[in-house]
């Protein structure tokens, strides 16, 4: 049994000292600190990690992290929606989201082709930025091949950009395997199918991806899931670890509750229901805003894992990938 | 200027009348008024309706409201995620889902075969029997064709099902157009994996399913959007009717709040960022859980259209279709 | 074990339908069925019912039901925050509240002289017609006596409006109690304040009124609460029936959750750490606006009771008070 | 215009450089920062803070938190409820808060005299040691006059207690008022009810207690408002800077949403319609819960006033006030 103990700040207090503070708080806090503790478990038992997370936060800072954690080993397999996918190309051809208001004027918004996503703009011009990239992209996918899982696409894509913070880039570095079970519900679905509309026998094959997402694990594998926000994004790394025996680590963190019975409020009790959870120690569930608590309870997870020597080597060495690769693809 | 009113019992008081006065309470009761006004205002002005819902509100019993509300014409082209197909097959070929808790022990419901939905059970039967059905079914599917867009195939579920509470059934008779932007994301996915892993040529085609959604409609139109819940269902409409130039009509209902920026929590205010709609008064978003208000807000639209003869004449004389004809279908 | 049902519109469905075919729905209905359900069951047990609501409540039309609800019989100990008080008189001199937005321009309103609670509006007019009545009325009451419970206070309020849909008046009328933990909390207090800095030997004697609120029940009685959002409303009456031994049933209508461990989202679970409540059919906590759910609740709770000729018979005839009496204690 | 930028994770990153960071994060990490931002400029522009907080927030370990910040001149005035009184002296006088699980058992837990708030949990003997110190506590209190106003009695019990960690001690140690507008709304107030029975002559008296709040500060002072979570404490503070003016700024951290129309609710932009607040930057609400966001947040402004040589002396030379004085009155 553990108590309450009275936090009080140290000048120059770490994060991550602050969230082993968390523990002893209470409420959210708390469940925080479980989240923390969960994922350093997982990562020690060497399972196979699922990150999931939903498109606005990539459109937040938070894309960058999601690349370093590729890159630092802490994810095995992605899942998340294709506005994810168009905003870390976007991103990594250049164009730059800005910070604005919750409660801004979107009839003047409309005016001035500004697109909102909660407290940030996305400019139109980002949009046809992402088509000027993806026309000849699609061109030369399809001269390698008419029918394209979407993870295969996905690490195409990937190889072509040249952005560490990017997270399609390091996925494809690292060969972490990204999935968009509904990758038309976008502006990239869009230009698929004008795509399709000129090459008919063009084929994106989500059939075969479903697949391969069963085959990045297996029963006898441990298995851990970590679940930002909700969505299909969530729900397609819960049934892909479901479809292999179930999760044995799992962390949710949302800001939806279990009352509506939505997916994306369901937390992590159901996952003892999957019948590999043995006991409370191995899932929590975090209620509140993932922009500020995803980074602390990664950092303190980072920080313990770092000094133990379990982060990728190559996170010390940060080699620059070759620039011209992805020029001249992007010519091509 | 309306005024607060002081709400008072009447004997025998109608449904109807209660969301009438709801108009004068204040709140969130005023808001489901204006959502019902809005629906009111889509219908007479002839806007081609989209009405999205999640997987979780299927597992509920608005389901047979859902395919009342598409025997009455209040829906042009339903958007919906696969679990929601999967469970109204279940339904349709006669499994039942029981009322439980949403505290329920889960280890005990995990023994006991049973997988909850919120307060919610689906028996593990429930699922074998869907893949029985499934088999059968996608074999003389693949006997027609080779590739399909989502959407054909499932009108071809809806045409063989038998059952008027069933949402495939009645859009399949409707000639209303489902869509699912991540069919693979469920245990139907998982059928169709085995099965192409038997058939290679088989194929469902998304990309060309984006472009029926977008064919469903055009930039002369009127649309209207309503969408329950979030997730891809939602945004797959609204992606849709942007670009056909928005939706002139929007009414949103969520237990999700815009502070995180998500698209569950996103409110109508941005519909007004797609330059089409003129006013207030012509979107509403409505914060609190679907079972409770889409009925509410559904039945004093439907009193006010069915006095209108706005509502399609079928629902007068509702013939039973010929149970013959997906007999023959599921033994075929 | 109950089965979930495909809810089907009927044309002229009643309220009170609508709620019965609730309980089949699903998630927050079912749960709103269950509230439905334990009020009954309270009134039929004779259980003292205490009834708590926050002063946001009142500034909607809720007020006038409540108001209905203490006229019936279905409340016997009222517990508020001050700002119902301050709202009831208002609207039953004569004032009042409009309809405006949530997302009104806050400094406009300022300009205008206008007060906004959400989507309502009360002017600062409003606020001196207020105090225009209070000045005269703590005169009068201090020529009486100089130390005053609240609960006094609010019944000789109560005997001066005369509004069938004020609840002080209707709460005077029969007899019902109305406590307010914090008086001063308002701006009802400030005008306490000032008539003191006049009055040296005035006392609002608030912890007499917490034995008042005590006495009005004991151990031997069944107790009930009916707790419409959070705040101290809700948790003076929870403790008052804790210091009697506890509820044998609890309802609470809120929308905030569990998770924060605040008293607005605590749940009635905890009810059964009282000790009383004996199982699950006597509590139910709804998640939702209460501006939605409570005419929802009780309209299906009054046609049942009423059936059973279980509401206060004066309903039927509603004498109307003697209006000359008040209007000679408001120029006495 | 600031942008968007990738967040990315440096070895020993302090919990300060984090909330910078989180300024271009996006979302509620953005919504932090600013709060933050505008704490240091409420204080660098010399000021009056009100800070607020509920019982449950005491219940955790942000007690000693509350503490601290008194200690170092962040808050001039407090406003809670009545729990957070009892709970701070039961952890003075030795009593221990443990951690538990929000979904406990807990009609087992009423079997072992446990308590439920959240996750937390609290002995009824804890009660029982409060009430042992109570009642000398009273007679103590009553020899000294009859006729006590809250925060005069409160500072009474922190000058009696010898607890850093205490917030009654601290604020009566900086000549801090602490107000209570419903102190009899808990266990507390049940001891003032049966010492008054001894007592008829013993009177709280809450009215002048209001004007001791009022004249905390005047028209001409700036203030400013840091609320967190919500109810009468977060009200009190608002209403008692309204009636002085307006804040010039004001801090909401809450997980309640403005849709329900209720305070707890209510944000930050209403502020602007008190008049006083010109602009966006002195204003900020964030959603979330309270325990993870009011270190970070706090951390941030108090790294940056230290610096600045802004927080008071005292916190580096941290005298123990002496031990025996409070023995004395414990034991007189």
């Amino acid at each position: 049994m553990s108590f309450v103990k009275d936090f009080r700040w140290e000048k120059g207090i770490t994060a991550e000292e602050l969230v082993n503070r968390y523990q002893n708080i209470g409420f959210q806090s708390t469940e925080l600190y479980r989240a923390s503790d969960v994922i350093v478990k997982m990562k020690k038992d060497s399972a196979k990690i699922f990150l999931t997370f939903t498109s606005n936060m990539v459109s937040s800072g938070l894309r960058g992290f999601f690349s370093q954690l590729i890159e630092l080993g802490m994810a095995d397999i992605v899942v998340t929606t294709v506005g994810a996918i168009e905003e870390d190309i976007m991103k990594a051809i250049g164009e730059r989201f800005s910070i604005g208001s919750f409660d801004s004027d979107d009839v003047e918004l409309h005016e001035k082709g500004i697109n909102r996503v909660g407290n940030l703009f996305i400019k139109n011009e980002s949009y046809m930025k992402l088509e000027d990239w993806m026309l000849p992209f699609l061109d030369n996918l399809y001269k390698k091949k008419n029918r394209w899982a979407v993870s295969e696409m996905l690490k195409e894509i990937g190889l072509s950009l040249n952005d560490e913070n990017s997270f399609l880039y390091q996925a494809a570095k690292k060969d972490v395997p990204v999935f968009c079970p509904a990758i038309t519900d976008g502006a990239f679905g869009f230009h698929l199918y004008l795509f399709q509309q000129k090459n008919r026998d063009f084929v994106v094959d989500v059939v075969s991806d479903f697949g391969n997402i069963l085959l990045c694990t297996n029963f006898d594998e441990k298995k851990g899931v970590i679940a930002l926000g909700g969505s299909i994004s969530k729900h397609h790394a819960i049934l892909s670890t479901l479809l292999n025996g179930g999760a044995e680590y799992a962390v949710y963190m949302t800001t939806a509750h279990k009352t509506s019975g939505s997916m994306s409020g369901a937390t992590t009790d159901e996952a003892k229901s999957w019948g590999k959870v043995k006991d409370d120690s191995d899932v929590a569930t975090v209620i509140g805003d993932v922009t500020i608590m995803f980074p602390l309870v990664m950092i303190n997870v980072l920080e313990k894992l770092d000094r133990e020597g379990l982060l990728k080597a190559e996170y010390k060495e940060k080699k620059k990938i070759n620039l011209d690769r992805s020029r001249k693809y992007a010519k091509s």
